[in-house]
């Protein structure tokens, strides 16, 4: 069901002709109504034209359309790009009768090559014949470059329906390390509740996975809100229903992540601030030591000892303490002798590795994954 | 030659028992007379307990002595890891006849276990014993861990000697992640012109190398001055020795990184300070994406992009141009299609990647190394 189980969005995904392999390449999602709309973005100083003119258009917090084509990802392409996704916006705009600067337009594929738009004009119309409100999966499906499968999940807050889907981190041929996720509910969402539903639910999700600590120029996370079901708002329970669904894309990303074998969950708890949780799981879950070694079976204190350390969050050393599955592995800031007890909670899919830092009350949970011989194959072997 | 090529040293290296393997372990240099010096030691909080030994000892500027043991990083050992240092430095002043804040500690090796004392002051007599002034290459052997070759180096500057080894980044059985390095000279260095040689001409260069991002909680780079020549100084000459010999250990260190093919070279210019440039050279070359590329073979403009505009530093994206090997692969921000023609310059030992922001004068060389299957093996299938 994806971004259609929510009322009031109908979605089509089709082959534009933009792979070499011929998969879905080319989706759209359309809402009934104009909706309240919020993205969070890449940092990336070479943001992808679509995600400038995606930024531009969610500026009045509206959207009604959302187009995305996999297979170029309109980033290092200079001024050519933002017209090409400006044409893009356009075109789909007139095709289905909005204002242009309601249309978003997401791009994930090689870095360097514009967007075919003959190929583009030519598929569009197909699509929008195809716009059902069944269609989430074939536009969840048409979002995919290197994925192995499609990413979706669903949330019910009292009457209202969240859902979403996402594609995830992976590269083949050559460049694709894109995150787009897309968010849908039917809640009458006002603007100043879609702000805070984006800072406090959706950013802080997906400000905590790594996958290879490389920024995409074209990450996106969309969020939209259709007000197709008319009822009285739990916004606490809507804002929980929209977490469980960006949780639940963001463990699936990096399950799917390239060449990875288990989930790293690293839970921060004891932090003087959230950026500080946040910044040891990521330090932790990204460092290549720790993600060779879960991908290994060792349990590897030292290693995790070694990533909290490189944080740059503020904390007594003495003070840490840190755990393997449920088996302590650092007390004190001193590295146990647990090597063979803790050797069980590595073999799971998933690695538990629980940290508290004893400096205050913030907490974060972190999901990565582990780092095996078909990381360093997808990215060295499938050249160009 | 190594840390014995200066005038005023002697050195020697044995086997203390520390490595399982038996091979050499423990190492010491001792100068003739009190020395002017200075350290640069690793940002991690959890520094190794040597590491705060020798900061503090180093608080006067002065030291004579520095003994090495390799096979234990002494980190991760909390207070009676402190207690151990100390130790190690007292029983060396004994012999050596020197007070203890004269001797300098440093440790590598796994992180957790603690140094066997018994086993170092067995072996600390025999050592003082095979002190010489040409014991500087069992000194740079005794100080390896997983290194597959010993890295030395000199230089001259008139009548002045620098001389200096290092052991660079390699981790088998299981945590060994350090850097050392040890460099000496016989010209006579006042204080002042110390702080200038370690802030200007040593600590720039081992800043701007990374083998895997990861900060170990050991590295160290030491300088000591003997004073052993007596001669007009030319200040200039004897940094731009010191500058050589450093940017050699560490093109070594980086040649023999952990299952590195080859050696990656960024030259950045046109950045607005020197820290950005830095920034902007350790984000590529520290990438595991362009890392696995230059495995491949593949000249890849999307992922060097990509990595630096996850850099952080201040540019106009527009300006940003990039070339591979001598072949302009990024201008005005725009890839270009130049995968062919940059191709051969993916095929050497080194890889040059030159990259021009356009915001300022500043410049910086980093040094790094490819990543490929030998990396995962050896992070993960030597389990302890």
């Amino acid at each position: 069901m994806t971004v259609t189980y929510a009322r009031g969005f109908r979605a089509a995904g089709t082959s534009a002709g933009f792979k070499e392999s011929g998969r879905p390449d080319l989706a759209l999602l359309v809402a009934d109504v104009l909706c309240t709309a919020a993205g969070a973005f890449t940092t990336n100083a070479f943001a992808a034209a679509p995600v400038t003119l995606t930024q531009s258009n969610l500026v009045g917090a509206q959207a009604q359309a959302v187009v995305v084509n996999s297979g170029q990802a309109n980033a290092g392409t200079g001024d050519v790009g933002l017209e090409d996704a400006s044409a893009m916006a356009a075109t789909a705009a007139q095709s289905l009768g909005l204002s242009e600067e309601d249309v978003l337009v997401c791009s994930t594929g090689v870095i360097g090559p514009r967007v075919p738009l003959d190929r583009y004009r030519a598929a569009l119309p197909r699509l929008v014949d195809q716009l059902s409100y069944d269609g989430g999966t074939e536009f969840a499906e048409a979002i995919c470059t290197t994925d192995t499968r499609i990413k979706t999940a669903i949330a019910d807050a009292g009457p209202f329906r969240v859902g979403g889907c996402a594609k995830g981190i992976g590269m083949v041929a050559p460049n694709l390390a894109t995150m787009l996720v897309f968010v849908t509910t039917d809640a009458p969402v006002p603007p100043e509740l879609m702000r805070h539903l984006m800072n406090d639910r959706v950013r802080p999700v997906f400000n905590s996975l790594t996958v290879d600590q490389c920024r995409s120029t074209n990450d996106t996370v969309l969020v939209l809100a259709s007000g197709a079901t008319q009822a009285p708002l739990d916004e606490d329970a809507l804002g929980a229903a929209v977490e469980t669904v960006c949780v639940d894309l963001a463990k699936q990303v990096v399950a799917d992540g390239e060449g990875g074998t288990k989930t790293i969950v690293v839970q921060v708890d004891g932090a003087a601030d959230a950026d500080d949780a946040r910044r040891v799981g990521l330090e932790v879950a990204g460092s290549p030591l720790v993600k060779t070694a879960v991908f290994g079976g060792d349990p590897n204190p030292g290693r995790i000892l070694q990533a909290i350390g490189s944080s740059g969050a503020a904390f007594e050393p003495g003070q840490v303490r840190a755990a393997l599955g449920g088996f302590p592995v650092i007390e004190g800031g001193v590295v146990l002798e647990a090597r063979q007890s803790a050797k069980p909670a590595m073999e799971g899919p998933e690695v538990v590795i629980s940290i508290v830092l004893g400096s205050g009350d913030a907490s974060a949970t972190v999901f990565g994954c582990d780092m095996s011989y078909d990381y360093v194959r997808i990215n060295a072997e499938y050249t160009t």
